[in-house]
Formats: C-alpha cells, structure tokens, sequence
C-alpha cells in the first residue's frame, strides 16, 4: 500500500492508494464516531455500495446510506438538502462521520455537507473515479454549484482519510478515464516536466488503465498535489496554479450546461487553451502548444473548445472565482514545468479564442 | 469608545462600542477590499442603511444593498441564496467584504454567506438588536435553520470587526430589549455572580434602557462571551455553557415556528427551565430557582413554558447539536456564577416540564 501525507494548519490525514482498500473503510472511521452516512450515487452504489457498507458495518456503529442522483447538474443546494434532510431524520450528531462513495460532484457535496452540518462533522473521502482520485478527494476543497457559477458556494475543509481502492477504476467509463488524465498532465505542465515528459511516453499504457502505469500516475499526482496544498490551503497564492485550464474549463462547463462536458474534458481543452495563452503572453513556446495539444489528444480529450460566442465567452470568464476587481486572471505556463497566475490582456485572450473555438 | 479584543486561533478582531459607531463603518472596512455588500431588512434599513451607506461609501468602493425579509422564519437556503445571487449578478469577488446591518437573523444568516461564497469572504457585524449586540454578532457562529432543527447548517466564521452602535437601542420594541437582556443576565448566571447580583439590582434601569447602565451590561457581556471564545472557538467543551437555556428555547422556537417567540424571550423561559432542572440534578439552591424566575420576570420575559405535549418536547430537544449518541445534553448551573454540560436522565427532564410548562 501506497500512503501519501497530506498536512495542513491544523489537519493531517492519509492517501491510502491500494487494489482492494473499498473493503477496508472501517479503518478510516475514526474511534469516536457516533454514526456514519454513505454518500453515494445509484450508479456506484449498484457496483460498489455493499462492499462498502459491508466494511464500515465492522465499526458496530449505524451506517444510514444516502443516494443522490447522479450528474453535476445535480450538484446544487436541493440535493445538498437531501443529505441534511437524511441526517436530521437518522439523528446524526457532531461526532458522526460521513463517506463520500463516489466521484468529484458526491466528494464535494459531501464534504460541504459535512463542512457545514452543525457547523462541521468529520468526513472520509473514497474517490471512484480518476479524476477525484487525483484531484478532487484531496486537498479539502468542497463546494456547490449556483446557476451563475460553479462552486460558488463552498467551505475549505479537509477530510479525515482519503481511500483511493485502485481497482475500482476497471469499471470506469473510458470518457471518464480521459477526463481525469487531464488532471494528471496537468500535475506535470505546472510542476514536473520529468513527469510530463513520462506522460507522454506512458499515455497509451494510461488511458489503457495498465495497473502498474496507472498506480504510479496516481501516487504522483497526490503527492504533487499535496506538496501544493501543504504551502497553500486556503488558496491565497500558490494552489492557484492547479487551475490550470480551469478559467477556459469552467466557462465551458457552465456555457454548455454542466455535466454536458466531463469536468476533466473541459480542463484538458482548456490546457491547449491556457497553453496558447502562455504562448501569447508569457513566452511559451510556440513547438510546445503543439506538445501540448498532442498529448490532451493523446488521452483522449477534446482539443477544440465550443462556440459560446466570443462576448459569452468573455463573460463566463469574468465570474471565475480568480477573477479580482474586474480583472480576469489565468494561470499560464512559461514553459513546461512551470507555472504563473496573472491578467491577461483581453485582446490576447480573444485571439487565443478565436483560435481554439470550433 | 471601549473597545474588546477578541482573539482566537487565527483570527483577532476588535468589538468597537459607543454611540454613533454607524456613521464611522468604513473604519471597519479592510483597506483591500473590493466592494461592499450592505445586507439588512426592510424595518433596520428605513432607519440606518442610508447612513451606514454614507459611511461606507467614503470608501471609495461599491456599496450594494441587499434587503432579505424580515425575520426567523426567513432564516434559511432560500434567502441566503438571494444574498448569493446579488453577489455573482454584481461580480463580488473573493476580497469583496460584506456587512451585516441587523440583528441576529441578520448577522447569522451574513456571516454564513461570508464563511461559504467563494469558500469564505470577509464581513462585518453591525448589530442593530440588543441581543446580536451581546451574543450573536460576537464569537463567529453563522448558520441558517433547517424544518428539523434551528442553526443546523452553519460554520465557524469570525467577523473582522463588531461595532456596536448603542444609539440605536433607542428604536428597539421593548420585546427586542427584553429579549436581549435575557442573554445578559445568561452571562452573569453562568460566569459572574457580581454581574447577575448587578443586574438584579439594575434590572429596571436596564428595561428603561438607562444609557449609562446599558453600556455598561453591553460591555460586560462582550468581554464574557469574548473570554469563554478565546479559549473554545468551536464548542469542544467550554463554550457549550454559553447555552444555558438553549436546549429548552430551540424546543420553544422550533415546537411553536421560528417566529412566535424571540429568540431571546425562548432561552429566558429556558434559563427559568434550566434552573429548575439544576435544582433536580446539580444541587442548584431551590431558593435560586426563585431568584432566576424573579429576575427573568422582571427584564420582561415570559418565565411559563408553551404546552407542545411533554413527546414533542422531548423530540425537539433530542435534535439539539448538543446531543450526542441519542442523549440530551443540558448546561446546568450547580449554583449562580457556575456552568457544568452534562446529560440528565429523562425522568427529572419530565418533571422539570411538568412544573414550567403552562
């Protein structure tokens, strides 16, 4: 078993990356716990829910399973109620402990519900897709959609435990496996062009889910991850710099209507994006936009971004959370490896869009 | 001006008392801040938001109002989105700071807007009741209420600055005032029998909002509630004492209709309850429950309990946050001055209904 550390001010907790850990949650319940809710979807909870349950039923205590339907579109303050409502109803008090079975929208809604039930219970983060194994179960991120924004409406705050059972990426749709690669060679463009440079040589064997390949992807990006998350919790300047692609991605998830593009696909476009972007306006070179676009490719994410119309666009970028006094900030790249957030200016932006934009 | 610190692990802000503190609100704006949004309800903004606008707008920064409706019953999702929906359709960004302009619906349901949009903004209390001014606007507790249960969603969110205008007492229904100083002789019952034995002495002075006397029980109860803060920010042991009375009042509020009853009106039925039960479980002196009743009767509030049926009553406590694996958890005072949390068996709960409910 793989464990990566992850430590912030006032909260440590373990990645435990192994095949089989699903079976083994009742070790990432902690000794005080009163109750534990099961917050899963119907559609992993046909594949994974009994093991699941089977496991944490080994604590002694109740475990209460909460379904709330499956898609980003649902990842609003209605189905967030849905949990309040299933918790008040069981009883659930401070010292009751909730499990997120599920992907990045049942992460980030469980852990906002348990960031603000009470004013704050303790949560376990078990990701089952690629996507939330690298990126979203870590780092305490958690949130809520509003119809003017995604994830307007959030809190920072850290889970317990975060287990990541390797083996249950075998059921995973192939759409989904592509969407979070993209977060995976993003890890590297921001922060290792050794690991970049590793995804390229490795993406077939990747997207291919090969066990052996994939383990090492995953166990990196947590641990550049956590790397990041350890300076910067509270995101006041350096996490920035894992948005990237994100200012361009969230305009089209949000343009499209969410859930109509992966969240992942989004970001991997806008990596080719951010990546113009960069070239435009922070020396990227030029080769390396191509580099870049080949390898979004090569995992199997769009490379050409919708047509919202380019004052649309523009719009959908200016209520991104970055965005300060107006301004519309992006992380960009000066090469490989490396990253920077700052302005940009608009007319950059607009030709970096008309270039992109299908 | 007197001024109270109030410091807990990251966070120290100053609660600023005197008369006119409306008219200098832009010396509690950060100087980064990028705009400001002013929420308040109608009754409070037709008689201090053009000032308190006055004031901020010497700023320099965008001040806009946002108005939610008027009371307890609206302490929920529904009008927090609204504050959500002026910040995204006006661009606020995450240095954007807002200011509560109310009471304690007001500043609870503000300061969680400010803990959640963007993952947490900053904000100002600008308590406009006796009550927020003693208790809510002071320690950092947000919420909203859930159909199950009062304050059941919230965070722990400090302000920067509390500033406390004493003028506008003089616009507070006498109810409000009794209400608030319910709270008042809460602090001195739990903390400081001099305070309580003061207030007894001063309770008509206090009624007549004697400004001298007031500044005085205001200032008092801000550095109690400050110091029991200081120590416990998030309820962990001490400051669950600051409940005295809460346990009975949320049954109250909740069992008649956040509404019927204020807020202040249901903890001093509840102190008269919880005295009641001290004297059945904590050896609290039957000669003090007299004392308690006296004294709640004489700051004006209702000192019989309303009949919900003695099974309800029990429901509602049991949903309390205090409860924990199924137990009602009650602060109880072993004698004035002194505050202990502990479970009491149901039988002497019972009683205690049987003797306090009308």
């Amino acid at each position: 078993m793989n464990v990566v550390d992850v430590a912030v001010p006032g909260a440590r907790y373990p990645i435990r990356i192994a095949p089989g850990r699903l079976d083994c949650l009742d070790e990432a319940i902690p000794a005080d716990a009163t109750a534990i809710g099961l917050v899963t979807n119907p559609t992993v909870a046909s594949l994974y829910a009994e093991r699941a349950e089977r496991a944490l039923a080994r604590t002694g205590r109740k475990v209460v399973r909460i379904e709330l339907p499956d898609g980003e579109e649902h990842k609003d303050w209605r189905t967030l109620n849905q949990i309040f409502d299933a918790l008040l109803s069981n009883g659930f008090d401070r010292r009751s402990v909730l499990v997120a079975l599920g992907g990045g929208v049942i992460g980030d809604m469980t852990g906002f519900a348990a960031a603000v039930y009470m004013r704050g219970i303790r949560f376990v983060q078990v990701p089952t897709t690629l996507l939330a194994q690298v990126d979203s179960s870590v780092g305490g991120k958690t949130g809520v959609n509003h119809p003017l924004g995604k994830n307007m409406v959030g809190a920072f705050h850290q889970p317990v435990a975060v287990e990541i059972d390797t083996d249950v990426l075998a059921t995973l749709p192939a759409r989904e496996v592509s969407a979070g690669l993209a977060e995976v060679i993003k890890y590297g463009m921001i922060l290792d062009a050794g690991f970049w440079a590793w995804c390229e040589e490795h993406a077939t064997s990747l997207r291919a889910l090969d066990r052996r390949v994939l383990g090492h992807a995953i166990q990196v990006s947590c641990e550049l991850k956590a790397k990041v998350v350890a300076q910067d919790e509270r995101e006041s300047g350096l996490r920035a710099i894992l948005n990237l692609g994100h200012t361009f991605g969230h305009a089209i998830e949000s343009g499209l209507g969410y859930g109509a593009w992966l969240h992942g696909e989004a970001v991997g476009c806008g990596m080719v994006q951010a990546a113009e972007l960069s070239a435009e306006v922070a020396g990227f070179p030029v080769a390396d936009v191509a580099r870049v676009r080949k390898l979004v490719e090569a995992i199997g994410c769009p490379t050409t971004a919708p047509d919202l119309g380019a004052e649309r666009w523009m719009a959908l970028m200016r209520v991104d959370k970055k965005a300060e006094g107006g301004e519309i900030r992006f992380v960009l790249t000066p090469r490989i490896g490396q990253a920077i957030t700052r302005a940009a200016p608009e007319d950059a932006v607009r030709r970096v869009l008309a270039r992109t934009v299908g």
